[in-house]
């Protein structure tokens, strides 16, 4: 998971309240804003304010990171307290009409701006144009409502109890509808969510990209619950965590990744974060009984680190520095976890070192005994867990939910039927919980609608991404040596290096010379598992 | 160590060099100082400005932990440049004629203002003092001086090179003087320093308390060295780290501190930081071939933290939490490590504890043994390794070349030679290059003249609070039982709650119904090293 998205989205957050009390800080020279304002002297406001906004969302993630991986349990209230501080001052520092203007000035005068300054106008303007719109008081409420969800969602889950979260969820709906409307009048609501968080992409492009998912992989899954599942049983012996932490020294340097500018850290759930391209931190989770936890854990958020890290020298401490979007940050992590990670060419080159770690615990397990094992593809009930194969599903089922919500046509009270319908229609599984159906993942209770589907577009970018490559390098070779640097650099050079200079959609086609086209990954997951279970015919 | 002193000390160091330039940050509405101003509207004011300072230095704080201890080695740059940039932002948020105006109208008011709220005026006035009086650009001046002169200490001390730094010393303490007499015209520049760092003192008091040191430590040190040496080889034995981390858990267990506010992390140099009283943070540091080292260090640090740990409630984000000085807090960390860590009665108490964790390393040292080994008095060339005994001589010698410094009597020049001079003269030792010798410690380079004292003055309290102690507690008997918190709750209770509200001369009256007298140091340690040396004749 890449948590600093989330981060700058809830940085605004809890703060809210005084937002119309006196403010504070330094002094601000009053702006001259329009025509005769220099455009030199505009530019160099937003860098200055880049610079600053650069600093403050530092702090805040280091003290988030240290919150996660270091801090004491008692911790929580002193650091809840600051970061709703520095919010406040970064709030403001953004959302005030000497802003507003700067930009709209910047944004007048587009076309006389390099193309980095061009892009961090227009990002600006877009982080911008729902709190442009929507009436502070308003704002504060929904904060409010937001902050409470929230904490009654950790309980309810915790409890197996919906009906206590109903509530809450029903007015974070209504909120999000209302809000797009403020932002976007003229586009349907749940079109402008997807659009906030992954660019270029309407319900138009995803129904049909669903429905391709859908009728390509149920059908497939189905067959695949038939055959017989490999036996991954040597997964679950004990492997200390002392001698996983070996492991995964072993895995970042393989993949590559250079440790002066990536640290690992331990978390309950793993996540990546990052500072600027020098400055990475990825975390694990050990589990004593499962060797492929943290391991895959670490590839996937090395993955996301190797994107940051390969960013061009001038998004240094850029707002547009890091990735393109939520989608095009999976499809990276992705492609390190499941397209190199879980290929049979990685499984080869993995396995010795594994055993030099494990030699007991893996005894008897060859290449091909461990390659079945980490591809086992098995429908079940929680998303962050799904393999390779089932995961689009998952995002199915809440597009579908998501959809209905914003279109007024699924009341939150049902919300759990039609869930757990989806699972057993889609996936073939009954969800025994609530629990583990729809209150497992935090996204709605956040507030966040539409941000579920870049992550099975990530999954997608990266089947397309590996066709593009796959014309310039022999990758399965290059993985076999062991040179996966090889392939990080097609990437930087394809990628990595525009941050966000690039949209997703734009990013596509610089790196494909296409489209995108979601049949690659549908075929790129018939052939890998048909492979693997033996459908070929 | 203790290190937020430093830290906030050198906060607006690297980053002044915007100060004339155009300041930045939310609006600000005009002040109305002076008599119509509302004594509550100020006070709130003040608040305002100490809660947001608060989170500030909390962030920076953390970066500062979180650079020592988790962040790559690359993430330097982006850390210098965040710290650069809130540092100005904080600097701005103090230093400003509108803080000037609201601090002395306040203090104008004290005799109205509660206690908490009349020490933090007072605080902040004394912090502003000489920033207030000295012309910004020689401000601006001396602190690129002095960042160079870090930078260029550090490289003289690798390479042993004394004359390459001594341009850069001279150059700081004429700023040093200087700034003393614009801060304080009417004072000895020297007096004006040592008040900074330790309140109340001066060199009146100070001469009389190094003398006594002198005269009474200087003849002991002599005769034991004459002495047969205790046998502490056992302690150079092989200790895994990962059994030394187990023995950590166990201190801090001892030492009855909770570890949901306090957390432990791994750096070159031991020191504890904290946020608030339930977010400390104390370091180690692991010596595979040395098992005392890390105990030690564990329970000097826990000391720190154990002080701010007990400050009372209303201070939690107050501006007076941590401890009374400097030499307090050292005072408080010495307190645990050397009368409390180092006396017969924990040893007895520790011993079977280390021995579970290392029976074979421990095999044959009796209690006796170990005390004598932890208690080895031997004149050395690097105070921060230096022992109990011989500790307050080290700083003696800096006291001595201070003061002459300060009146222009030593010229930097001659420094190494006068540093040799008196460590021949006062410990019995050569000092065989000035890496081991002046060059040795950070404080100079950094522009600190009259910290050293407030190091040895902590001793000096510490012996003088267990006197105190004594007439209230058995504090051998509660220490061989194990009841190290009810030595705690004492402290807490006669030290720990007031953090700032008292100063250091203040807080030992209150602690020992008696003034600052340095005879229970001197007969402190005469007792305890006469008898473990057998000079008791």
């Amino acid at each position: 998971m890449r948590r600093r998205a989330f981060l700058t989205r809830s940085a605004p957050g809890h703060i809210i309240e005084s937002v119309k009390n006196r403010p504070f800080g330094g002094e601000r020279k009053p702006v001259k804003a329009g025509n005769n304002m220099e455009l030199k002297e505009a530019v160099a406001k937003l860098k200055e304010t880049q610079r600053v906004m650069h600093a403050y969302n530092h702090a805040m993630g280091v003290m988030y990171y240290d919150i996660e991986t270091a801090a004491p349990k008692n911790a929580i209230e002193g650091f809840s307290n600051t970061m709703a501080t520095l919010s406040e001052i970064t709030y403001k520092l953004s959302v005030n009409e000497e802003n507003f203007a700067l930009l709209d000035y910047l944004s007048e005068h587009a076309g006389e701006l390099d193309e980095i300054t061009r892009r961090e106008v227009e990002e600006a303007q877009k982080g911008l144009r729902l709190l442009r719109n929507i009436p502070i008081e308003e704002y504060v409420e929904y904060q409010r409502v937001q902050s409470e969800a929230s904490a009654v969602w950790h309980e309810a889950k915790v409890n197996n109890d919906y009906a206590m979260f109903e509530p809450h969820l029903k007015k974070l709906v209504e909120f999000t509808i209302r809000f797009a409307k403020y932002a976007a009048p003229e586009k349907d609501p749940y079109d402008y969510w997807l659009n906030e968080f992954e660019e270029g992409f309407t319900q138009d492009v995803l129904d049909k990209y669903f429905a391709r998912i859908k009728e390509a992989l149920v059908p497939l899954i189905h067959r695949i619950s038939e055959k017989q599942q490999p036996d991954d049983s040597f997964i679950y012996k004990f492997y200390p965590v002392e001698k996983q932490r070996e492991l995964s020294e072993k895995l970042m340097e393989m993949m590559g990744i250079d440790r002066a500018c990536c640290a690992i850290g331990e978390t309950e759930h793993p996540f990546t974060t990052g500072f600027n391209k020098r400055d990475l931190r990825i975390t694990t989770h050990y589990y004593e009984n499962a060797l492929t936890y943290s391991m895959y854990s670490v590839i996937h958020e090395g993955g996301h680190a190797t994107y940051e890290m390969g960013n061009c020298d001038e998004l240094m401490d850029s707002p547009l520095s890091g990735g393109a979007s939520c989608g095009m940050h999976e499809s990276q992590s992705r492609f390190y976890e499941n397209i190199i990670g879980r290929s049979r060419a990685f499984c080869g080159l993995v396995l010795p070192v594994i055993k030099e770690i494990f030699p007991e615990q893996l005894e008897g397990v060859d290449e091909e005994k461990f390659y079945r094992a980490v591809n086992k593809a098995e429908p079940s009930l929680v998303r962050t867990e799904a393999d390779e194969l089932t995961y689009s599903l998952h995002v199915l089922i809440r597009y579908e939910i998501e959809k209905k919500l914003m279109h007024g046509e699924l009341d939150t009270k049902d919300l759990p039927a039609e869930w757990n319908r989806l699972y057993k229609e889609y996936l073939g599984v009954d969800v025994p919980s609530d629990k583990e159906g729809c209150l497992q993942d935090s996204h709605w209770s956040g507030g966040s609608f539409g941000y579920f589907p870049s992550y099975s577009l990530g999954s997608a970018y990266g089947a397309q991404i590996l066709r593009a490559m796959q014309k310039e390098l022999d990758v399965e070779k290059l993985v076999a040596e062991g040179n996966i640097p090889a392939v990080t650099d097609w990437l930087r050079e394809h990628i990595h290096k525009y941050g966000q200079i690039k949209k997703p959609a734009e990013l596509i086609r610089i790196c494909c010379g296409e489209d995108f086209d979601p049949e690659y990954y549908i075929s790129y997951l018939t052939e890998k598992f048909g492979r693997l279970y033996g459908l070929e015919d």
